[in-house]
């Protein structure tokens, strides 16, 4: 049983404090897939450019990453272009280019197997149109941005109250619920539909509503961030791949997944692009886990 | 065996958006006995002025809290003017007469039974003199604010250099050691003499480095904050109170330590002043220590 994933893929401009990079291989999809195929088989739907050659491809090179419906279309592959601030806690948009990205239509060829599906953060309008078309047996995840809450709040809210999981930051909480404490921020958005609601905080970890269960993570604070792209979808990712991989769905089994996606979050950080998921194995992700659980643990 | 703390009594005006109160009993001193008393002795010295009446005396009314080092001093009283922002995550100081402060000088009467010594964040010079006048066989722990580090960096890093715990803000803490990630951060303050670091993160919890041991600890959640003024004392009341309580000093007594600060901290913002901090009981602080634990373990 595999996790369908609908998200972007882009070829962006990352620069940091310390480093720059032109045209590296990122997206919501491209990010998430390769934190969750260490877990689970893993089907992207996406679109890339003519520009988007077999190196970049190469990018999801994984027997657990179905990517036959990546769409190739005529023109440039989306491109953003972000500089981060000196803790690479905040990033600018400097550019934005939709390219191929601004007529996609999402098409799944073939949905069977699929057990979980994530909605990245794209257009409610096209996460609703997914949701459609592809039942899941397992569950239903959605990510969302400042930008769907400002322009497309009601899509936004249609989308959302046919989902079980929400992921969004600690910022995109506050703007969407209006309560800055966040449990009463959980349970606000609790009440747009989804039973589960997740809220990435950065470098503080991570705050779960499952429910009326609450669990909170910390970040794992030995890593060494060099690039702060991807975090939230890695995170995703691990959370998702040890779900599908586990079939289970109760609170425990949801903790444990915050677990695995803090870890897989901490990796992504460490490398630019999707470098440091790619040389991952489930043997170095459990390795960083059995450390973080010792600085968690009572 | 007692913990004695050093540190400041005053009475603060505190402006919050939904509530103001006038001359309220507060200071370092106040929410550190407050919330260490219900773990065990704590002796406070600090100094009052002739404006602080009987009734502002009863704020220390325990048996469990020694106030017969606490001078009264021809004068006023220490005052604060402080206005918290929205999330009540930042004060703004609107006004401080130091009043009887700006003169004194700790003078402890007794210091036999004394295990721990905290001193609270007072002038790194006054830290330094009741730190070579107490010799405890137990810990000595030391806060400290931006004040300190921007007008008396050379008198700090003198008296940092000879305690075993550091209590320090996250601001502060970056501010001190010009480093943003939290370890990097905790390794450079520890190079400076105290084995054991916490770092106070507010909403976001603590972080701790004892030795080379690392613990991360979320806050409370499901706590409705009305006034943070205290919350850092009375976090380390909580710390303090414990350790003396067990007379253990090794890493797990410590993360035991860091939640039960956490559940005094808790409280303790919940009213103004010392309100809830002197409602409270071992047993109540003990239900939600329970409580929080099923939030953060896996």
């Amino acid at each position: 049983m595999s996790c369908l994933v609908v998200g972007s893929i882009g070829l962006d401009n990352i620069d940091t404090p310390l480093k720059s990079y032109k045209m590296i291989v990122g997206g919501s999809a491209t990010f998430f897939s390769n934190a969750a195929h260490h877990f689970a088989p893993i089907k992207v739907v996406g679109v890339v450019g003519d520009d988007f050659t077999e190196e970049h491809m190469s990018s999801f090179e994984s027997e657990n990453i179905d990517t036959s419906d990546i769409a190739k279309c005529q023109g440039r592959t989306f491109h953003w272009h972000g500089k981060y601030n000196e803790d690479l806690s905040e990033a600018t948009t400097l550019d934005t280019v939709l390219g191929v990205f601004e007529t996609f239509q999402p098409k799944i060829s073939d949905s069977s197997g699929v057990e979980n599906l994530f909605l990245a953060n794209i257009d409610p309008d096209l996460q609703f149109n997914v949701l459609n078309e592809v039942k899941v047996p397992g569950v239903v995840a959605l990510d969302t941005m400042n930008l769907w809450i400002d322009i497309k709040l009601d899509s936004l809210k249609k989308v959302m109250s046919k989902v079980d999981i929400l992921f969004i930051n600690e910022g995109e909480a506050i703007q969407l619920s209006k309560e800055t404490n966040i449990l009463k921020m959980a349970e606000v958005l609790q009440k747009l539909g989804p039973s589960t609601v997740i809220v990435k905080r950065g470098a503080h970890g991570v705050f779960m509503l499952k429910d009326s269960d609450i669990f909170v993570l910390p970040a794992f604070p030995k890593c060494h961030p060099l690039d702060t792209t991807g975090a939230g979808d890695s995170f995703a990712g691990g959370f998702m791949g040890y779900i599908t991989q586990q079939k289970t769905y109760d609170f425990n089994s949801y903790k444990k997944a915050l677990a695995y996606g803090t870890m897989t979050a901490s990796y992504a950080i460490e490398s630019f692009s999707v470098e440091s998921l790619r040389n991952l194995s489930l043997e170095k992700i459990n390795e960083r886990y059995h450390d973080f659980i010792k600085m968690v643990q009572l």
